[in-house]
């Protein structure tokens, strides 16, 4: 793998690094770390980049490993630059033949989404996107009582991702993570709702399988001179009928990354934690909760492929995460091999997801900006 | 103390009699336990009222208790019926002096909240509202705590409060609490929200000091069949400028009686749930989490003044209802020593927070029903 | 019933007397507060007892109850005071007929035990001791889930209590709780072990059905300068060949009153927490644990039959504490009424517990100062 | 690195790869996989190890390295067999210049691990042993924190290891892990003991900075036809007259990887599960409990150093093994570059814990076979 991104000082780039590393299948050859060539191949060094590949920009990357054997070349490139700077490295890899791995939110606007979605249907490349909390076996196991009918029909979905760091006007500190997040030229048209809000939106889709139809959304800027928001609100109101809420704010004071979610259908309810990721919470309507573990009892095929280690050695988010590059490259392998993947290696967020969490963001801004109560989407 | 509905096969009039004995400071000396006056003399015998004191109905309670002794006579009456059945006695009691602990919400219907209010500023009477919630040690540790700033200003609140035992349709069973609660007769114009939903709101409001300013709510009838709403999720935003939601459910499968709050300050954020009410989570913008604990270090004066057993010897429900009794008991004893009450005991919910719940209401079944997106209240 | 001890400024003595009030059932009628007969007095008149019914002390009292007629005199006396005080009150009570209630451990030596396991055998009078924590609906939950086979033969048993209260030296500033306890002339030979030691392993007994053969005991005074121990931890070996551990500590800096019990069997192992009563935890085997919580699904007659209020509406210590005065008062009524009880409500620890209670202390303070291994109790 | 072990079907070995892959410090470059010449050089082909560093076993691969230019061979070898295989290895790599890392317990029996200890000793090579549960960085902070005094001098321990998955004889199924485990042949003396009693030995011992002094042991086979004991429970007195309990278990059924332990200390108690490692209980005596979190406030440099994403973001298992690894390496680094390296890479378990975990075994076996109640260590 190539890697777009991620030199020192970034932070998301080391994640995308260890993920790859994790399962030993991935292998990081070559890399344009930064805008700054200079940094660019001190990067390279620190992670062991033969000198001649590391690159000066994700250009000359591009062409100089399409230009090198097939045998030799990387396989695909990740992207873990911010959300301004994702378009047009994946553009111009589509356009190259090489598979991508994007950081979301996929874009920076819903016209480069939709492009980015045209190229990637155009060449059947493969493009996963990293929401990378759909990655953790206990929501596939989630995600798999449901598709069963374990649970019933879904009737109320809570969703909610609040984190407290931009409490404070930190993006006016050293903090480089927040700057560009809080920064509309560079993050977009949404602030928390795009950082953190769109993983929500995902994993709330992903898990119940039923797409959000309609939504009325609180959209604000609760600390003082930030530009973009830090606190949104929606109401929900799914394709099926159910209801719901979904909540995400980073001025959440003393809350850490708590992604959490709960879908109630008519015999059951599910809560997942993304902080204590190994348990699934299922409580049946007339009978004791069960605590489902990773590793403990019958789960799904699918959540079962996506653990390691056995019960009560706990995985976190790094596995997580590592299961999206752990599939895209038993994906890349399957065709180079010329055989379909195992279907279960099939299981990461592409560009379509990336495409609906664009869409979710225009509608959810809109919402917020006006006074009819249902917006579709 | 006389009570008024509670007889054989009520649920609440119990719990309103275990609160009242707990301190040893209220005697129940008589009652009209049924609108069936076989049934309510049999209620009473199981109660070890004197048979003289067993009435028929409220009305000869309160015309036989007032024509006895002062010394001998109750000192106020307890109202323990449906909705549609807190009017008539409440307003009877008041009209002939004596003081009245109710059940929530107020009452049937706006109209009749009103009416009771004026009687009650008119007679100077206790008007006592068993929104039992705010009885717990550590919602007032909450409460004292914003009130003297440490989480600073209040930004956020989520509030909810979520059951599943209206999942399927009970009503339609033997099950009696359901029947009346879903009941348009009996219960009003909510379900869901007047039974429960009142609660939250009345959480948030007692332990943010901060008042709802705009509301936009969604409020559904999830199970066919049902005549008042069982799921009601609410945006609320706050006079001082603070966003929130209020969600509250009766069909989410496998809660039992999760009514939880967060309140987030520019500081700290503080959690608190009502199914382990002995702990108050204080988690700090920049340091680790405090759990602060009933009887555990430095606590707020009311909040000791609410707890009656050491640290690590739960307190429950019965405990926080039995604090609403005890200081309307004081009170009265007070005013009968023509003493002021210790301001400690001044701390339940009165007639007043009864309007606000029915106001509260109000406003969101408009909500439900309007496309407009913000409703005031 | 009449009450010996807990006058003004005792602890117990008031959880007693609101654990009798909670049902309704009991009404305290006279009492010998205090050795002191003045504050004896006052104390009563801050109960509202009748004047002539407040005594000097407990020999006055059952004299001149036992003199009054049957209809009008105590039922039972419920004895209060600290360990040294338990024993001459309770043998004059048993000799003039009347049914006790004595706090634990049974008394300040073995000897005074035994007699007053011959007095209650001989009087045929109902004597419980308040054992309190085998009242929580969810241990007798545990303790019919073992008996029906539900978790086949039990295997090991770690039970545990510890405190952090005395991990100063507080029995030398005001604390009175502390001061008795620690002073061997009042508690006896046994410090943390008779406080808290007794209830964990009347728990063990009581949940397992299973009796401790064998133990092995290292008994510390921590603290420099107290008179009794302040931490034990005991080996354990059952007479079915369970293994276990009880360790109580009044050392444990930072606990409250953490009385935990895991009983681990061939297919499950159950798990209660005395500070988060309304949860039982059963660990399966083969299959994902449940979270037994008070009120939902199938639970045993027993487990119902001491449960008061609907699931997620917290019952706790006092009404765990309640269920043992409530069963005493349906034996004590039954009898007068010529009729057996039914059989839930002679589910109480009686004179035969604290007779154990004290032999199990002798031997662990025995183990505790010998060099051989293993002592057979 | 070279492996020794870890082939297909092997569970450990996995385990260490994926730990030593995480950080792109360490490369898999050459393996003894299987005392099976084709299944080792098979599980070769599927780490994508060149074929010519696949050997056919540990004698060939050690030689065969050491015959490569010093640029081009493995740096250390790893250990990942069964606990009989351990030592031969280690040996001939300790012999011939390279560095080790061993899984845990060191050696089958005692006298082997002195071998390795004078080895390591006369060699001045690093070793390190995989006690990967002190690699946590919430075990870091507990550790410093106790260190510092932050809560005073310790009183009280209590560790324990409890996990279910030996309740059945499943020695007798497929079960390969289980099979060596429980074969005296294979495992050495002790089972449960020496697989997960050692990993509570060590971490108490770590964490506490105070050595075990005496101790006395009930050492059972629960389950009948097992070979080696599968329950054992321990009283532990430590050199600074601290006292506390060890427990460890494989027949405690329903439980996973339940290492847990609590030091109290004069001011504080701390507490940690391994099941939720990131998290790190402080119990203060006379305050409010703090919940400590990786990543969240001011923690210890040693715990920041072993920490890769922020607050929120769970690492687990894996993190903490790599934790090793990646001190390891850095040291192994430092050396070839002629540095001392940084004080905080030192920090992983050496040879002296792995004799330290024997001689522990050892007296541990003699205490369940002696009459005598306490045996010095």
């Amino acid at each position: 793998m190539g890697m777009v991104g991620g030199g020192r000082g970034a932070f998301i780039g080391g994640v995308h690094r260890m993920a790859a590393a994790l399962d030993g299948q991935i292998e990081l050859v070559c890399g344009a770390f930064s805008s700054d060539p200079i940094k660019s191949k001190e990067s390279a060094k620190d992670l062991f980049i033969a000198p001649e590949r590391a690159y000066s920009n994700y250009q000359e990357m591009i062409l100089k490993e399409k230009a090198l054997p097939a045998e030799d070349r990387m396989d695909f490139v990740s992207i873990v630059t911010p959300n301004h700077m994702h378009f047009s490295p994946a553009k111009m890899a589509l356009e190259n033949g090489f598979h991508v791995v994007c950081d979301k939110p996929l874009s920076f606007d819903l016209k480069e989404a939709y492009t980015l979605q045209e190229l990637v249907k155009k060449s059947g490349l493969i493009f996963a996107l990293t929401h990378n909390y759909t990655g953790y076996p206990m929501v596939k196991q989630a995600r798999d009582m449901i598709v069963s009918g374990a649970i019933g029909k879904v009737r109320k979905i809570m969703v909610e991702y609040p984190q407290g760091w931009l409490s404070t006007l930190v993006e006016q500190t050293e903090n480089k993570q927040a700057a560009w997040r809080t920064d509309p030229t560079r993050s977009g048209i949404a602030g928390a709702l795009g950082d953190i809000g769109t993983h929500a939106e995902n994993l709330a889709e992903f898990i119940s399988g039923i797409k959000i139809a309609r939504l009325c959304a609180d959209v604000s800027i609760i600390v003082q001179g930030r530009r973009l928001d830090d606190d949104v609100n929606i109401l929900l109101q799914f394709e099926n009928g159910a209801k719901g809420v979904l909540s995400c704010s980073q001025i959440a004071a003393g809350e850490e990354n708590a992604l959490n979610i709960r879908v109630y259908g008519e015999k059951a309810g599910l809560e997942w934690h993304q902080m204590e990721p190994n348990t699934l919470w299922v409580k049946w309507l007339d009978k004791p909760a069960e605590k489902y573990r990773t590793g403990v009892g019958s789960l799904s095929s699918s959540s079962l492929a996506h653990t390691r280690i056995p019960a009560g050695h706990p995985e976190g988010y790094l596995e997580a995460f590592a299961n999206i590059y752990r599939n895209v490259a038993m994906c890349i392998r399957a065709r180079k091999e010329g055989k379909e993947p195992e279907p279960v290696y099939l299981d990461f967020p592409t560009v379509d997801d990336g495409v609906r969490g664009m869409e979710f963001i225009y509608k959810v801004i809109e919402s917020g900006q006006s006074s009819e109560k249902w917006i579709s989407i």
